[in-house]
């Protein structure tokens, strides 16, 4: 059954996943409001990807937020003094959480979404984490989620008022990056679009080499497809 | 008991609550890491006002960090064709909530606070919420706070690899406005660089009829001080 009139928060990096959570909002039927965050990465793709993505889907509103963590900067994500690790083994081992690892960023997105939600009247925000081929990251778990749907629910006006509840949607929390690319490909999601590099090289194509790119492209490879975006090496 | 060589992040508006909550940190013996944000307020004087308080205080480090809420404006205390509530009956009244309310400001605060805790190797945040005096926002009680630090403990590295527990500490959560007042005098806290007001003039002088205002002027009498600020009407 479709949802009609009701409107989402969705959290867009410009990434694969999030362009696919995008897609299944849409699909759904929700009135989707993208949110992109610009933290000083270190490439700017990423924020490109997200414009033609949101204009690919016609959002009704996207906003992208300029937010200052480059002054907390411990990631290699966003300090460029630091190395992205490239060909990392136990790219599955999350006892080993990469310098990529940016503190409470899940957390900061998800503020600011339920503050936006609250502002909109929207009561559902989607987030495209994954715990199955993810990198280590523990703000992409289930429980992490689940607490936050708790403490948006007691930190609203909208939720204390009784307007309605928060629901933190993750409907890719479970699936393999294969699952992610089949389905979005069922929902017409344009994956040329959408970057995932976390270093790319000056002409913006993606390294392949990066823990981002390996598993994009083992996913595209077990999905059966070709990724048709570009690669420095494959 | 003194504490020694730990760090605290502590979150500071410039006004009267934290400042106190600051003193009292201190106090304690914690080295402090003080943080405030600029969030298109409609006056400056609170960041004025925070930097003052570092000073006093001798912080370790004071950070500013520029966020953009102005763009999701609905809180009259940022979006500047509101109006500032003066002169409110029912100021206790906790099923009315003002206009003055900020959607998940103190989520988004606490959110970036866990930030650069982890990046400092910090565990306790101190935040001078107060649920007695408060002007019913939610993000205000204690069952909020007890949620966040629950997401906290779940969002983050160094807590997954049982570096430490973060812990929010609402020192004045409890505490009446005279209270407060009487703590932050005993611990040397010097009101007159603080700043409250929601509506200042343009010699930077308290309006004396907001919601803050009113519950400052209160305290102070309460206590048996007189408030060291300038004020337009008292």
């Amino acid at each position: 059954m479709l949802i009609k009139n009701k409107k989402a928060v969705v959290l867009l990096s410009g990434g694969l996943d999030s362009a696919t959570v995008l897609g299944m909002a849409h699909g759904e039927g929700f009135q989707c409001y993208a949110l992109t965050f610009k933290y000083g990465q270190r490439h700017q793709q990423e924020i490109g990807a997200a414009k033609r993505i949101t204009t690919f889907f016609k959002v009704s509103e996207h906003r992208v937020v300029d937010i200052d963590l480059v002054g907390f900067g411990v990631s290699s994500l966003i300090d460029l003094a630091l190395e992205v690790p490239k060909d990392r083994a136990n790219l599955d081992d999350s006892a080993q959480i990469p310098s990529t690892y940016v503190p409470a960023r899940n957390t900061i997105f998800l503020s600011f979404a339920l503050g936006w939600a609250e502002v909109l009247g929207a009561f559902d925000i989607f987030i495209g984490v994954n715990a199955m081929d993810y990198s280590g990251y523990p703000d992409c778990r289930p429980e992490f989620i689940t607490a936050f749907e708790k403490t948006a629910n007691l930190a609203t006006a909208a939720a204390v008022q009784g307007k309605g509840r928060y629901r933190i949607h993750t409907p890719i929390i479970n699936m393999t990056k294969r699952e992610i690319i089949l389905t979005g490909t069922k929902l017409g999601v344009d994956y040329s679009l959408t970057h995932s590099c976390y270093d790319p090289d000056e002409q913006g194509r993606s390294c392949g080499r990066c823990d981002s790119c390996r598993l994009r492209l083992k996913g595209f490879a077990e999905a059966g497809f070709e990724d048709p975006i570009e690669y420095v090496k494959k």
